[in-house]
């Protein structure tokens, strides 16, 4: 079977939907298209769904905006606004919610720093509620964090960590944040997924085996994520289907050329890539150069984010006062 | 009563010895005096001693190395050795040990970074014996490693961070690296102290206030610190008897000074310190200017110490293979 | 003679007056008390204010806000508004002026990496008047900027860099930034000078030898610092100053003890500090445990005023959209 | 006419090769082949090869280190020793030489910082040089160094500052350290190039428009490359190319489907892949998920190549006493 590398729910429906004609079954899909942004929801509703996106049930939310690479503070700030109004529209958390933030990712790694560096931004309090025995405050609620590091930093597993954490200090609510993995570059840094499954086995261009997910951890899982690396194989796969289009619409339909390539895309092409690239460039996986600017500003707007979604007292004019 | 502030067994014994005549109760000390570094190892062996030493029970090892700060590489090597042979004469470790490494303290201020610093240096091999189903290997013991921040970062008790951790990995061993106070400026990056009592409540210069020792988590906890800070109030009083001291020295006894010098040094002059500093120097800690060039080079000296010490198959001429 | 260890005119001012009775010959002083800060403008007129301050004629603008430390938002705000009036104030700039901004110090150590710090949040425009062949902007002053490191990092001294560059680049005014040392740890990180005489040898907390200033440059140097140590000794005498002055109300004037604290500080008690505490600490220069958070607020206050000061159209609301 | 990026003077010639048969005319090539790494030196002797390689006269060694990627210690050191001999063949330095160690490259942009990174390696001499007024010394040579950055940090031609700091200093040899662009992901990383020919303008992936060599600075340049990056649609096309290559071995000669693979590699393919990448991924540069680690081990293998190139006391035994 032909595969690509991608941990994007709307990559994976776009890749079924070049394979087959009409939409997956077993998912539906909301899309609300702004000026600046593009919000598409895939809701996973039944095991053929989960199937053929291979995730499990649940609902994805795609932030998509095109010109993110290159926004001035108004935009940013926007989709920071964007981000927060998704989070809270999970209906997972209130006033009240008890939430540990984990970012998940090796530091060390620039395009895998994003889920330590988002935490980093997020403004926690639970110390406070602990110290004066609080169960409420009137402008933030209860929020914890961590960024566990991955098994090659730690000798660990970050499932386990998270686990150990989680029994210790029994929060309502996880969100966990990961760099992501995506078959196009011009997603890279453009595009936000934020789910209610966890982050399952696999994902994210870590080693994180063991799911983070409610199964697992007791109490809901909500992932955030942006991709912020592509498989080489499948971005030169991707980009010979764009010329081979092309070249097919100058092809005179019959002719032994025009088949050819039609042949060739039925037989597994990309195992051809696969098998051409080895040689020389075995699992190659890509950034953007600019990766460092990327994940630094990618930061800033999520941290925002999540700071507007879990603290009621914050707003937009404040979320600069709070953190560092 | 007069109190200072270190986290040092021998200088709650020095100071003991300036307020008493004598050696302190219940402790055994023993002095090793080598061409560039002294070993003290203090051994409190009953409630009086740990009363007078505000200590638990168990053995506190001191090496000081005065040319530590300008030290050659030569003498980092000898001391890295000296490190790596005193964990070991603990005996709480062999090959088949597995051993959680924790470095203590807030990586974002630099005098605070020492045991997040030190973890780094660390090879972790847990990874491997899990995934390999492994025992035991012929050069490298089952080491895992975090930091797992201060309670200002994440919101969360070190203490219960670790315990979680412990709990899901079941180590047999917890070695706890953290920066301390003294109460002399000279001993700052000259003095490491090892003991084998884990870390108590209210130690060290952060906030970690559930200890980190067996009781609590169940294991053996070696304790590995070094002097970073020193309490301004306390240098300046040590100071102050210096001069003091220099003074009585060239004062008649029986004259009105001398009495005087003598009266104020048995009034509290501490307290006398305080209030005088009170109004513009409250609880003032400082470090040395050079804080970050010591702090790098005492991580690489314990970490190629704790590589050596748990690593059978590592010696100082491969030090420098297996970390980064 | 008895000296301290200061870079800011109004200590060596003080120390005059601790000295002598009545203000400093040769200088003329304007203090500004507003509620958060005070305002105090020396002016060396003639050389015999010169001499007496050991610094050259011009004058020294010193900002003391005590509440710094622990300021909010608002206050950072505030004051990165204070220092942009003050460099305005000195009339060396307007909206024609090519600036170019010099971060002096070395960025490997904390308390002396404010000027590079500084640097790095000052929005540079230099590259689009030279690209655009422009004399002149609507919003933006032609700006450049560099930290040249120190003489240990590079090999050569700082002076020397920026005089090549100012030769290449040809700039109106240089403005160099700077940590500087003061006497009293509580001016550390809640003072800031800003003079028009440049820095003169021997300045600073490094090793900058040669003065960069009109006579060397060429063109006006704006000279900006805030302290970021204190030497030990300094210190430790201040201390004992205030404890003496604080003994000697107790004591009965005409007493043999009231005469010998009299004498005592005549007889250069400085020298006796020194002396006492030579074996164990010498030239000890320390910083506050919270460098690393003292430096970031600071660079960020300041680097907003530069911006402010420099750039005709930038204002508050629009400091964080120009800079990362 | 196609086009590729490039700054290897290999791959300049190995594209032609593909376009032509035979050898470039006008260079003269060397090839030393070694058990870990291969040795190409392509000598430009004339215009004519100049023209052909679109580079300078002179000399381009290119040291090609398959395995330099998961590199052990031994090979790393290796490798040093390769960089410092190929360094001292070219003949431009010994005991009395007097250089200046040029880092060029964006710090804050990770694939751009190689030159910034190994300056932080090179040990600087020339202070003690000047201080102590010598001219030679039995271990070391008269070393400096500076990272000047880029345009875009400091508003100044990166020349300029180089130029303004060799007038002030007098350096008999400028050698300057860059990240580079290759064709092919592969040489990411695993090749070093070292030139007596400075760095000519456009080359490099950062912009340094002044370029950086004997004609303009006055004095003999060379500079040392590793390519960091890769131009996203110069690798899919030389995939293409592969995946075509492999197509033609199958398609029978003189059918339709031959003459238009062969028609199409004429008729600007690039071009075509150009087009269709334009909307969705303009001028993408990416560069591998590891470049953290790999600049890393890059900056050590060559800072220490430098050492021992430059301080004839410096031998591999020694090479880390001497630098932090």
């Amino acid at each position: 079977m032909i595969q690509i590398r991608t941990d994007l729910a709307i990559e994976n429906r776009e890749f079924y939907q070049e394979q087959n004609d009409g939409e997956v079954p077993g998912i539906k899909v909301e899309e609300e298209i702004e000026e600046n942004y593009t919000i598409t929801r895939v809701r996973i509703i039944d095991e053929i769904g989960s199937n053929h996106l291979e995730k499990p049930k649940g609902v994805y939310i795609t932030i998509e905006v095109p010109k993110l690479k290159s926004a001035d503070q108004d935009l940013k700030d926007e989709i920071s606004q964007v981000v927060a109004k998704e989070i809270k529209g999970l209906g997972l958390s209130n006033e009240d919610t008890k939430t540990l933030i984990v970012g998940l990712g090796n530091w060390n790694v620039t395009p895998d720093a994003l889920g330590p560096k988002v935490v980093d931004r997020v403004l926690v309090t639970r110390q406070y509620f602990v110290a004066y025995n609080k169960k409420r405050d009137e402008t933030v609620a209860n929020v914890a964090k961590i960024s566990p590091g991955v098994m090659g930093l730690t000798g660990i597993e970050t499932g386990e960590i998270v686990k150990g954490i989680v029994e210790k200090t029994k929060p309502d609510l996880v969100i966990a944040v990961d760099s992501l993995a995506s078959r196009r570059m011009e997603r890279v840094s453009t595009t936000i997924q934020i789910s209610n499954t966890g982050i399952i086995p696999g994902s994210g261009i870590g080693n994180k085996r063991t799911g983070l997910n409610e199964e697992y951890l007791g109490v809901p899982v909500v992932a955030i994520g942006v991709p912020t690396v592509v498989d080489a194989a499948t971005m030169i796969n991707d980009t010979m289907d764009l010329i081979i289009g092309s070249m097919r619409k100058v092809a005179r339909v019959g002719t032994e050329f025009y088949s050819t390539l039609e042949r060739v895309s039925r037989e597994d092409r990309y195992q051809l890539i696969k098998e051409v690239l080895e040689p020389y460039m075995t699992n190659v996986v890509v950034t953007p150069k600019e990766i460092d600017l990327i994940i630094d500003d990618l930061s800033i707007i999520i941290g925002n984010g999540l700071n507007m979604a879990l603290h009621h007292g914050i707003e937009l004019k404040d979320v600069n006062r709070y953190i560092r």
